[in-house]
This record gives C-alpha cells, sequence and structure tokens, in this order.
C-alpha cells in the first residue's frame, strides 16, 4: 500500500500513471454489488424475467459493455483489451445482487472494469424497476477478490 | 406506481418506452451515494486534494462527462438533452459523500442521469484512491428528490 | 424524389444537410432484415435462447443501443432524440428476421436509425452464432415504412 | 465447428468468451456485401461522386471509423488492436458493392471488425441516397475470408 | 462580456451551466484555423487530393464527425442537437485552411462545436501529412462569427 | 521522410494503413500548443483556478481523456493501448500554454495522442473563458519531440 494517490503528480496534478514499465501478465478481478427494493418491485421483476422477459439480460449486457468501456468513463484509467468478462445476478429477498468479473492480459489491473461493469448493470436495474419504486438502494459495490500484478492475489475479507 | 416493469412489451421484450406522446415539461433529479474508506486513505486523499491537488475535481468531471452519456450506458434510457449537471462532494468521517443534480426541459426524467453522475464520481475517487486501499465500499446510490414530469414531485424520507 | 444526392453541396463536398427551418413533427419508421445460417446453427441458436438464454435479448439490446448511437456511425446523420426503439425478431424456416422500429419528434426522419438498429442487432447474431457457421448471410435490410415529414408516409411494396 | 453457441455460459447467460489463454496470432478477415438501387438513383450518385464528390470517400471513412468501434457495437466482442481496416466499392448495374478487410494481432478474430465496417458502409451510401430512392435493398452481408487463428483459414465458396 | 468564468459555481467548482430558462432560438457559428506545412507536404497532400483522393473528404467527415461529439469531449458543454454542419478547405500557399459553421435550434450556442469541427479536421490533415513532416503547425484557430442567443450577433475583425 | 501520403493507397482511396509487421516498441511524443486572450479574460480565469478551483484541471481531465479517443476522432488512426498520459500548463503573459505527453509499447506512435490532447484541453479553456472574450486565438499546436520506432526520435527546433 502506497501513502499517496498515485494519479496525481508531486505538483498535485492528476495523470495517469506510466505503466510502460510494467510487465504484461495475467489479471483478474472480481467486483461485486447489489440493490434493495421493495417487495413489490422485486415481485413485478421476477415476474418480469419470467422465460422469455429481459430484465436480467438486459442489465448483464449493460454491465458486459460498460466493462468495456471504462477508460472512457473513468478519467485516468488505461484503456485495457479485455479478454474475458461475466456479470452474474442473484435473487436476494429483499433485492438483487449482482457479481462482475473481467480478465486482461496486461501491464495494469481490470478492478475498475469489473467495479464498472457491476454499478452500470445494478443502474440499469434500477431504471428498468423504477416506475415501481423509486427508493431503491444501491449499495455494496465493493472488490472482492483481484489476482496477478506486482501486488499479487487479494481477497476481501 | 405502475405494477409492472414498463420497460417490458407484453411479450416481456425489453424496449424503449415511448414518450412521444408526452408534454416537455422541466425536471430535475438529484441522487446521492458515498464511498467509505480507511482513515489512511482518507487522509492521503484529502491531503492529495489540497490546493493544487485534482482529486474531487476529476472525480467531479468525470460525473458530469458520464450523465451526459447516460444513455449510451443504460440501454434502455433516452437520448436526453440536459440543461443542466453538477456534482458536489462532502468530506465525511470514514469517506466522501456525492450530490449529483441534472435537469433538462423534456418528456422524460433525469433520474437516472443524476444515478450516473453519482456513480461514476464515486466510481473515479475509488479508482484514485484504490492503490491506498483495496477494500473500500461504494453505496447509499439513491435517488434524492426528483421534480417535473405526470408524477410530480418526489423526495427520499 | 429529388435527383441529386442532397448530402453533397454544390461542390460535391459531403456536409450535414440544414434542418434548421424544417419543424419538428412526429416522425416514425420500421426497417426489416434477415440473417440465413445452416440448419444446425440455427438449431443451436434457438436452444441456446430457451428459457434464461440470452441470444434474442442480446441482439434486441444491441439494436436499441446502436439506433441511439446512429448520428456517431453515420457521418451525415443529425443527432436525433429518440422517443422510442423496440426491435422484434421471427423465427424463419432457415434463419432470423429483424424488425426494428423508431420515432422521434423532430425536423428530421429516423430511417437511418430504425435500419442501423436492423443491421446491428442482425450483426450480433452473427458473432454469437459465428462459431456455428461462417458462410451465414445478413441481407433484406431495407426501409419498411415510415410516417411523418414533409415526403409524407410512405410503405414497402 | 463447435454444436452450442460459444457466447453463453451453461446456464445460457450471455458473456465475453473467455480468450485469455489463446495466443496473439496475426488474423485476417474480409467481408462483404451490397446495395442495390434504382438506376436513377445510381445514376445521381456517381456523378455526385465525379471528382471532389464526397460519396465514396464518406462511406469508406465511415466504414473504417466503424471498424474500430465494434466492440462498442457487437455487446460479446472483444475490444481489439486493429492494425489495418480498408473498405473498397465496385460499381455494379443495379448498385454498390462493398469488400471490407480489417487485420490485427491478437487472440480473437476480426470477422466481425469486417462485417461491421461492411455494413456501415453500406449505412452510410444509403443514407446519402435516400433521398432519391426509399426502396434500396442491403444484402449480401458476409464473411468472404479469414486467416490465423486456431480454426485456420477459411474461405467463402 | 461577464467578469468571471460562467462555469465555475461560487465556491469554484466546475459545473454544466443551467440554460434550462433560455429560450430556444436558432444559432449559428462559424469557426476557421489553419495548418502550415513544408512545400513538398502540401504538394504531396495536393497530389493524394487529386481526383479520387481522399485527404479532404477525410478531413471533411472527421471535422463534421467531431461537431456532434463536442460535448462529449469538452467536459461542460451542453448536448446540443445540431441541425447542420459544413467543414471546407482551402489551399494556401504554405499549407491549408479551414472554416467550419455549425447551427442549431436551442438554448445554448455552437462555438465550440464549429470550433471542434475545426480543430479535428486540422488534427486529421496532420495525421495523413505526418510521415511527410513533422514540424507542421496549425494554428489561427478561432471564432469568426456567431449569431443568435442573447448576446447577439458578433463577427471577428 | 516518404514523398506521398501513407494513409491513400495507390487508388487515392484512404485506409488505415497496416502495422501488422511492426515491432512493438516504446514510443512517447510531446505536443504543444496555447491559447492568447485578453488580459481581463486571462485575470478571470486565474482567478478561477485559485485553491479550490477547477479551470486547470478541467481542462487537464479533457486532454487526458482525449487522448483515450483520439482513435475515434481522426479516422485513420490505430488504437492505442496508451500506458501514460500527462497533461500540464503553463501562465504566459498572454493566455496559457499547453504541453501534453502520451506514451505506449506498440507498433505505431503516439503523436497524435499528444496533439489531440492538447488541442481539446485548449478548446475546454476555450469554452470556460468564452463568456469573457470571444477572441481568444488557439495556435502553436504542433509536435515538440517523439521518441520510439523505426524513424528513431526527433525534436522541434
Amino acid at each position: 500500500m502506497t501513502s499517496k494517490p498515485t494519479h496525481l503528480d508531486d505538483s498535485g496534478a492528476a495523470h495517469m500513471v506510466d505503466v510502460g514499465a510494467k510487465p504484461a501478465t495475467e489479471r483478474r478481478a472480481v467486483a461485486g454489488g447489489r440493490i434493495a427494493m421493495s417487495a413489490d418491485a422485486l415481485a413485478a421483476i421476477r415476474s418480469g424475467n419470467a422465460p422469455k422477459g429481459d430484465i436480467l439480460s438486459t442489465a448483464r449486457i449493460a454491465g458486459i459493455m460498460a466493462a468495456k468501456r471504462t477508460a472512457e468513463l473513468i478519467p485516468l484509467c488505461h484503456p485495457i483489451a479485455l479478454t474475458s468478462v461475466a456479470v452474474d445476478f442473484a435473487w436476494e429477498e429483499d433485492g438483487i445482487s449482482v457479481r462482475a468479473a473481467a480478465a486482461t492480459t496486461g501491464p495494469t489491473g481490470v478492478e475498475m472494469e469489473a467495479l464498472t461493469a457491476a454499478s452500470v448493470a445494478l443502474l440499469t436495474l434500477y431504471d428498468m424497476a423504477k416506475a415501481l419504486d423509486r427508493a431503491m438502494l444501491i449499495g455494496d459495490i465493493r472488490l472482492l477478490e483481484k489476482s496477478g500484478g506486482r501486488s499479487g492475489d487479494w481477497r476481501a475479507e
């Protein structure tokens, strides 16, 4: 762990950190998050996702596509040639949880790609349910695990 | 409140809801969220934001730019001519909170634009602090208030 | 019908035609297309689309999202505030047909948005089936009908 | 040839296939397509392309730029560092044919990039000729040849 | 002329200025710029633009497409429904000049769209000539005239 | 120095030059530019950038993000995995100068990325100051130095 923000140079100016000297290794990251909603909204969403319903598919595709655009959204992220992205959902008692995994072979990690996929998938669920419940809450967005790179493997407690 | 997801047609297929018959009115939305981090990470971020430091500016610009790209990220969102976007931060004891406001004059609301701005601003803070703390938690992303449109004003309790 | 390409000025240079003086009216367009594939590929795709399978959802979302980006792809298209987009599929004996509908209230038509949605939906089906059949054929992409605007309604014979 | 869609996992969910273990090799693909139009529209387009006219240049640039955005349009496509793209046209008796070639050095093929370039070039021709003929037909979009990768070379019959 | 930057709020934070209360009027802007290059490079470019050559067409299309993406590039620009964009070039003794015009009907001006079109057209010329001359100079990028909006018409001296 | 535009094939058609056979080497480029403005505008901008003011941060982030989108803006540029981008400003007597540096490890150079970052940073400054001075002039945009690649190092005189 470093003790100052790496994305600032000595004068405090933001820059895209130079990763040119870092070796290309296989890197993976998994992020999670969840959206909580009313029982009624959740029931409607679940029935909307019944066979041929597109709710989870839509959120999944949104998450996967957002992962590919992470470097366009997060100013100091490096463009990354993702080799794999997957987004999965689980029905919970009071909402839906998401788990997004990303991988690349490159000089920098894919935490932001996994987190962006999870966030946009949740925002997409929010969008589709917002006529049912305006008080939904998106949270628990965090890194679950990462592997590869100099800092090695890490897993959330 | 409707009782089924409006973004699905009768067969369950996702579609972009027809808003062609809705009148253009002034619409506003405010969304909030927060990122929690370790005391050390927070201290480093705060010092990185000292005069001339770019931490909060970078996250603010990321949020504003993301608001403009909401319809590219969220599959069923309508393209919206935003008339205003603002993103503000507050230092909290264990993290940073964000508040994003968006407005338009049009046939559909800007909740998703405000929520997207808040989410991407928080992801950008995460990105800049992630070398300091990998266990940061993004949450409390929700609509705080909205005005305009047929459903009228709404404010989170 | 005019007798020279409207997208060229008198010197032959491409430009985005000035629509500033045209009134904003409701405009709709429907485009169609199809992809032909081998019986084996089609059977695999159909089974992949069985309950919970994402094949058609993925292509639908791709088409809807592409409609929103038409003006980024087609150089002389005007940016358009789409009020509705829908993409539907039909299983045919030797492939899949698509029908994409778009609408706006504005000074210019949405034919290109409907055609772009249909094209990208078909390309997405191609992508997902290409490991099964490399000789698939995309065709019959055409305008089926349009309404609104000075030139009035039109329907393919 | 596999016998199920590779873009779905075992549960039928769409994902971006993991290509992290595939070696980077030189890969090329060529795709073709055509647009058919009335004799009058074709004549106007040909004269619009007379010296200094921008018709084919515009469609060519649109195709090249679209190839670079394939992964943004096609949900499960991997981002690819294209090393070359070329788009060429041929005048035919009743329309215009296009041929698009793409190349990369990487773990995955560029068929979709070539097909996307061809499709968007044709859509651009449609856009520029649509005031002349609304009944134009885009078709024959298909892979003509590919080389590189584990599956080896392939050429349309 | 105001006396402080309108894009900062009272605390100095950047925001997208609220234009919701401004009436939609017809607005036009014209921007210019030029690229200076060696006589050899200019001669090669001119011959490359000989009949069927794509140099100026490519730069023109790049400028037109960039105008449409201004709000994605310039953080505090409002998304604008452009009604017209045109980019023209003139051969000069030691280079090429560009003139870009944009128009909209809306609450905010199109100066940035015209300037962005001019800048990206010039960068595209640079790109195509850079193997011929690395010391090319892009300059004289400025607003030539604007009309519409509360501040009325303006023309560069 | 070659003697014809490399971005045209033998028939004069634009294409993305094939760099597949070029080795991946470390490449760097630095570009500069400046914006001249009235003393009053410059004073307002400087005060707007006082501690906590976002003027330069906003322009810096815009430049960095634009560098990542160079291949989307400049039609014949190759997509590049940038390993580093930095944008710095200097206050001058009658304006502000910018210096943008970009790097990659790849088969092609990053001059266009550095030039695009500089241009968009300057356009962003223009945007934020345009209510103060409409006659601002952007110029001196040029390559300052490059290294890497077959053509070796180069530095502006």
